[in-house]
């Protein structure tokens, strides 16, 4: 295991929009560049991860999320291999409360396309595709899932769920 | 936030042993020192997290627990100061299967007195207590958790529960 350097923490929020959409982004760094992700990155240090999933959620989105309005759905570690070494992911994902618009014409900070659709009309990266079926927001295929993972050699475990109500 | 540098993922395990016992060792190093807490410590990069927790008994206490036999009890964010700078510490708490006993003669890695008592007969750390209290241990006063945290300034929220059974 020695080529893994790091633990990274990370959040993300998955953002309704409106008419029942979600809101996506095209990646174009890191591990999942070229794939529809969802707005998300590391937490900064001394910087509380739901206000991490807020922060880059509008960074790379343009909407103004809240730490109160978040509910944690899942939590999820993540280990695989890029061109630009391994990686060990803890991921954070959270579930925004409300409705959310993109600002029209916005660009995000580093990131693609941003785009509010219905979650059937792409596919996105398959470690989006299970945080969003175990969000209970989607039902994409569990097969097509285990695919993704398997061709793209990740290994995804999900840790924790969210409080009880 | 600038005096924080990192995110550090950690993992406990909450270890019974004989006799209705918690397996608390006497930490000696980090912002904990003084204090009883539970064994555990740093994930290693590449190191699925309920195994850190497994490894981290083993070298701490000398039990030999296994990941499958591990059910987590909760998600931590825990920030605060110590003279050796502010910690941002991500903790997983896991709650291991059956009764383990430490070995005769056991002298941890790097870790003071390791006991196997009653919760109720010592006092450990805030943290520990809220803790155990959430993993449906023990009943320590919360009033007693909320003055050890404030006492020593740690911000600790619950971000996570175990996965629904």
């Amino acid at each position: 295991m020695s080529e893994y350097s790091k633990v990274t923490v990370a959040a993300l929020a998955i953002t309704p929009g409106p008419g029942g959409t979600i809101t996506f982004l095209h990646q174009q760094r890191g591990p999942y560049a070229g794939h529809w992700l969802l707005p998300g990155g590391k937490v900064d240090p001394g910087e509380s991860v739901p206000a991490a999933a807020c922060r880059e959620a509008g960074e790379e989105a343009g909407v103004d999320l809240k730490p109160d309005d978040m509910t944690l759905t899942g939590v999820y570690e993540m280990l695989g291999q890029w061109s630009g070494g391994s990686y060990h992911l803890i991921m954070f994902c959270f579930l925004a409360a409300g409705e959310h618009t993109v600002p029209a014409g916005w660009q995000g900070d580093q990131v693609g396309e941003v785009v509010q659709v219905p979650a059937d009309s792409l596919t996105p990266h398959p470690t989006v595709m299970r945080i969003l079926n175990d969000a209970g927001v989607t039902v994409y295929d569990q097969a097509d899932i285990e695919a993704g993972l398997e061709r793209d050699g990740i290994t995804m475990l999900r840790l924790a769920a969210g409080l009880p109500a």
